[in-house]
């Protein structure tokens, strides 16, 4: 039996805007380096900013250059290895399909996350002890979260974080970074 | 007894660059907007953004009339709620000046936090427990982090949040975020 991986993906398709049309929202710079530095402090084995724009995807490729052979390597090596386990993809089919290879074949348990409440859902703990055994690919969703197509074709549904009152609107950066803590932190 | 505060410091002097040497760092826009965001979700008093140069905290004034009275508070209520708690600061000093008024002239216990190793340090889950009878004030460094002016001054000095391996390279919104609900989380 190989060794259960653990993947996240940033997804800036399809997404709710504000007024819950399923949406593309733009990559920012700063998800891409919290995103990888997270990943990589908790064993992330791959991180993947997933957007169907081709242009967005050479975005990403040119920061990943900059920082794995670029001069931000150079002057900033610890950025460079979180960066070697980051990925453009052109869709969450794709990313499915890399892990699948990554995997031997085996699909990974599809996770998501939604700040929403929601019945049908797996707490935290529980992922934790299944990530033992399993390999997982958990989708973050950008703008207003991930579209209902999503959500609905999911394996699972994470219970969403809570703070100590009613207020919940952490950032997906924030967001990102707590879920791995509380999934894989000591 | 009045009720124990936590207020929460972003601090951009005095800080290390990488050249281990004293100094000034630029406000970062998306960090006052996670640390707002996360601090309001775990029930945080006050954040501060401490900066000595004015025109630095003019900039983040500016995000916040933005956010509280202009055009984006209209458009996304959810931030204008966080920004509620949001101030800029001079210094560290300034800060803790403010939150000692604010508790009725009793001083905050002043946290350091810190990526490196140390032996005199306060375990997350003791100051989690302390935090129910005394008020804190938790600074968090920008850049290479707080200088140590700053972190021989403190009352405490919190635990460095671990991952699976040695990669320790959070970025402060991430780490701000993982501490308050390490500290707060349900």
């Amino acid at each position: 039996m190989t060794v259960p991986r653990l993947a996240i993906a940033l997804c800036h398709y399809p997404v709710l805007d504000p007024r819950n049309q399923v949406s593309c929202s733009a990559i920012t710079n700063l998800d891409v380096h919290d995103m990888a530095r997270s990943a990589t402090t908790y064993g992330v084995d791959a991180a993947y900013v997933v957007t169907p724009v081709a242009k967005q995807r050479e975005l990403v490729e040119a920061i990943l250059q900059h920082w794995l052979g670029g001069t931000g390597g150079d002057r900033c090596p610890d950025r460079s290895t979180a960066f070697k386990i980051l990925h453009p993809a052109g869709s969450i089919e794709e990313v499915l399909a890399l892990e699948a290879v990554a995997a031997d074949g085996q699909t990974p348990t599809v996770v998501v996350t939604s700040a929403r409440h929601d019945p049908a859902i797996v707490e935290v703990a529980t992922l934790r002890e299944r990530l033992q055994r399993e390999s997982a690919l958990i989708l973050f969703g950008t703008a207003r979260g991930l579209a209902p197509s999503v959500l609905e074709r999911a394996d699972l549904r994470l219970a969403p974080l809570e703070g100590t009152g009613s207020y919940n609107h952490l950032s997906v950066r924030a967001a990102i970074a707590i879920y791995l803590d509380r999934l894989r932190g000591r």
